[in-house]
């Protein structure tokens, strides 16, 4: 699979925009007209750093505007390609893509496109160029991929073929099962971009919001599933107009997008049973093995989780690493004394296959992480998510558990808690690679999704989880201008009020709910007054479904960390949503 | 006129809200639930803040989901809703908002929902309170205004009214003609917001992207117009729901805010010929009287404006302030030890009547500037906008002008240039701020909006300015994570290449622009050699329209101004655009 991107998906200069490319693992490029023309480097010592890096410069991009035009306008078009060609040959690169005419076409007739594109493939010949012809969505005569074919298989010349791109198929809703009524060796390239189910003008729509395989609604694995049965050969190339990828930092947004494509690929083999392309199967947790804290200065966790109950279970052998757990839930405290406040660092998970996972993870470009460890000692696998937050993996069924490593704690006692789901806080413009490494790295799936209101702005949320509910991971996103929101574990318990008075009784100070959140709450469910009394007292929070009753607390914010004790009485399947709002306006107020 | 603002419509928590809405000077508040269910001050210290205040509590909002229901569900309806009146009555607020049922309405029957309207209004009398019956635009089986008028009419209960809100009305199409035919005193509340044309559906439009009356494209002078000739006499309170104005600055968002209500209210009287309501008359600029810098250091600005043929025009007598001149265009530096680098700080207008300009501005909010001045010295009538840029208006036909306060320099010359247009940078979440302040208080008009793919994000560009085009002001954004947009100052000369040349060879370093610029330049316009080969020799870039042509280079920045000289020739009629992004571009590689 030989992989490329166009470098209108990446922010900055094109040189920069090239070495992310290469350093993320792109085989070539696509190179965008006005990113050639705001560069200060000449075409040949652009096409001397593609050589350097290892970069082939698939297609040069694009030329508009050409066909189903007067002779007179023909012929000023051939010279603006005429040009274009000679700054292709200076680059080096033999493709160019024309798009197909969306703002001076006056003539539908296709036997008059056909003739004009064949008349520009005579004089690209002669530069060695070939044509590959791309029906836009919004294209004035033709917006169609069969259509464009159609003209295509009518001009008949050597130098003349076309350009698939999934966008301008799938947002018009076109079948894309045509594709393999196509001769293959006359698909001259391919664009692969996904898109979220917008209802909005197809313009904007791929103008802004296209994003990279599998992070919006499009059957990508599907649609490549076709043109690879097409016998097209040819390069994976991401097109993807994006206004948040324009602003991220390259390097990071090239890392994310070739992750994409590997996971393509995956699926539409999977799906095609096909064996090449195939990374290892994907490992779906089983469960939650631990999660980390980290930082400086974590006396203050280890006394909070004394008061929720949780047991020390002992120090590391050799680490400056202490453990703690309740029930099934565990928590390691990991000092690093030059680091700030806590953090939680990282997420562990029991699979059937841990080689596997770890296996896969470096397939789809995850770095790995690599701890001192000492002979005798549990081998590690981890990787590292792209906001650095580490993800580790042990077998379900493994060999003698890392928790032997720890001495001097108590045993581990009888709750039956687990961790019920870890909720991760990032920046607005993580979103959709937060998403891609959940969904391709962990195999989790997408959810729910919702918007809660805070004082700094409205927090999307979009749960990520496993099908059987064993690993839930609420990813929440800050406003722009809003800080990141803090990160907390939530721990499942068969008697959330219980642990509730125990903490308070041990000194515990839980987040100060305020009053008038329970006249509401009186005022919604029509819960009796003792229960609210109840909850009032201690602090804790309701919510209903028509599945059953949901009931929590908060601890208060230790670093960008807190904890989460929950109960849930029926079927309920959500998180709180709403009491997440009174959240957000309770932490907020007691920062400032 | 009384005016309100729901405190959903502005970011923080409750307090914080209230005492932004009392300080930007409204009489009063909707209050949402949620606003206070998450606040820690209870019902009565709410009520006594807003006493304090003199803030209203004009409404509670909203109870949802009462009527057309089954008598079970209405049994608890009803119980939900008692429940809220007792915290009215400590809130000690007569109003409530009840939207029509969007989620649990089973029966399509008028009669039943005035039926169960009206005996939650018998309730309501019970605590003096009134329901306000709102008709949403997605409600179940009522979402016209009409009919929820038919309704409240068949309930005719005293307690009873409507509540009309623009955004449900206009959003949906509805003619608000038939407002007048309602009788004015069951009119109880009415809400008013804007928002931009969108294709989406009405419940996320709702949701985020209402914006203040003015800045969307809603007739609402013509809807007000309506309400109040119908006899409404209430408030006029302003729910905008939007995602940026819920992380700005609530105080300066009020403010903002404010200012809409009180434009709004002088587009409706003039529009319908009533003397109240009136402000002074709108002072369109006759002529940019000229433009200020502001900073520490500006000997590289004197420097370089000498290089580009102004003429030094001389110190102020008593102040460290410096006058420059073209032609018309004249630039004041004035030297701020303390301040950090070159900023663009002020522009003054000419106007036929500088005191009804600045009257107009006073009681649009804007604050009056005050500065220094010295008996015989020229008064100055000011004001600071948002993002604290000055304002100042001199009479056209005035008395003896300021620029005789200027001694020590040479005559004015017989250039005849003049500004072009002064393009201001803003932050992402100031766009709407910055056009209601242009549009209301320097009574500007919308003309064209581009976006500009730049290194770090495409860069928004809206242009506002008089019909004659005197006055011409682009509003560049920056993206979210980017830094914000240099801005600058556009001299219109008439001979664009000996100004380049003279300032070359005068020593002055032009913005350098990439050789391949120049290649795709020939490629595009089929310019002859001789002509790009001028351009390309001193730095200039090329644009044509329809309508003519357009030549033009920048210089480099200083702090944060850069100066632009153009040549319109013909009706060239734009600015540039898309050698807008090989700026960026350029701007971006000369900074990193």
């Amino acid at each position: 699979m030989r992989t490329s991107i166009a470098t209108v998906s990446l922010s900055g200069g094109l040189v920069e925009k090239l070495h992310a490319c290469a350093a993320a693992g792109f085989d070539g490029v696509e190179i965008m007209d006005a990113d050639l023309t705001a560069a200060p480097e000449s075409p040949e010592e652009i096409r001397a750093l593609c050589d350097r890096l290892g970069l082939t410069i698939e297609m040069f991009q694009p030329l508009r505007d050409i066909e189903g035009v007067d002779d007179e306008t023909f012929a000023d078009n051939l010279r603006r390609a005429e040009a274009k060609f000679e700054i292709m040959n200076r680059l080096g690169t033999k493709r160019v893509l024309v798009c197909s005419n969306a703002g001076t076409a006056t003539i539908d007739d296709d036997d008059v496109a056909a003739r004009q594109l064949a008349e520009l493939a005579d004089r690209a010949a002669v530069h060695g160029i070939h044509i590959a012809y791309e029906a836009l969505a919004w294209g004035r005569f033709v917006d169609d991929y069969r259509h464009a074919w159609r003209i295509v298989e009518r001009a008949d010349h050597p130098n003349l073929g076309i350009c698939l791109d999934s966008f301008h198929i799938l947002s018009r809703g076109h079948d894309p099962a045509g594709i393999e009524q196509i001769d293959g060796e006359k698909i001259l390239f391919l664009q692969l971009a996904d898109a979220p189910a917008l209802d909005m003008d197809v313009l904007s729509w791929s103008r802004h919001h296209r994003v990279f395989p599998g992070e919006g609604d499009f059957a990508l694995a599907d649609f490549l599933g076709h043109v690879l049965r097409a016998n097209y050969r040819g390069p994976l190339s991401l097109e993807v107009f994006n206004d948040t990828f324009r602003q991220t930092d390259p390097g990071r947004t090239a890392a994310h997008a070739r992750r994409s494509l590997t996971w393509l690929a995956d699926r539409t083999a999977a799906q095609s049973g096909w064996d090449t392309l195939r990374l290892a199967d994907p490992q779906p947790a089983r469960g939650i093995d631990f999660v980390e804290i980290a930082g400086a200065g974590l006396d203050e966790v280890d006394e909070m989780l004394g008061q929720l109950g949780f047991r020390f279970r002992g120090r590391h052998q050799r680490k400056p690493v202490r453990l703690w757990s309740r029930g099934e839930a565990r928590i390691i405290l990991n000092e690093q004394p030059r680091d700030a406040g806590a953090r939680l660092a990282a997420i562990g998970l029991q699979v059937d296959d841990a080689d596997a996972a770890m296996s896969r993870a470096v397939a789809l470009g995850a770095p790995a992480v690599f701890r001192r460890t000492y002979a005798g000692e549990h081998e590690l696998r981890a990787v590292a998510a792209p906001d650095g937050t580490q993800v580790y993996w042990s077998d379900r069924n493994g060999g003698p558990s890392w928790v032997d490593e720890f001495e001097g704690g108590t045993d581990a006692g009888d709750d039956a808690d687990v961790i019920d789901h870890i909720n991760l806080g990032y920046r607005w413009q993580e979103f959709d690679e937060a998403i891609l490494f959940a969904a391709s790295v962990m195999s989790l799936e997408t959810e729910s999704a919702a918007e809660v209101p805070g004082p700094t702005g409205l927090v999307r949320s979009q749960v990520m989880r496993t099908p059987d509910g064993v690993v839930r991971m609420p990813i929440n996103l800050a406003p722009p201008t809003a800080p990141l929101p803090d990160r907390h574990i939530a721990i499942r318990c068969g008697d959330v009020v219980a642990v509730a008075r125990k903490a308070r009784d041990a000194g515990l100070e839980l987040l100060r709910i305020p009053n008038n959140y329970y006249d509401d709450l009186s005022a919604r469910f029509g819960l009796d007054a003792e229960t609210v009394g109840e909850l009032r007292e201690l602090g804790l929070l309701y919510d209903r479904d028509a599945h059953g009753d949901f009931v929590h607390f908060y601890t208060r914010t230790i670093g960008t960390v807190f904890i989460e004790f929950l109960e849930r009485r029926g079927a309920y399947e959500g998180y709180g949503a709403t009491n997440a709002a009174v959240r957000l306006a309770t932490q907020t107020t007691h920062r400032s």
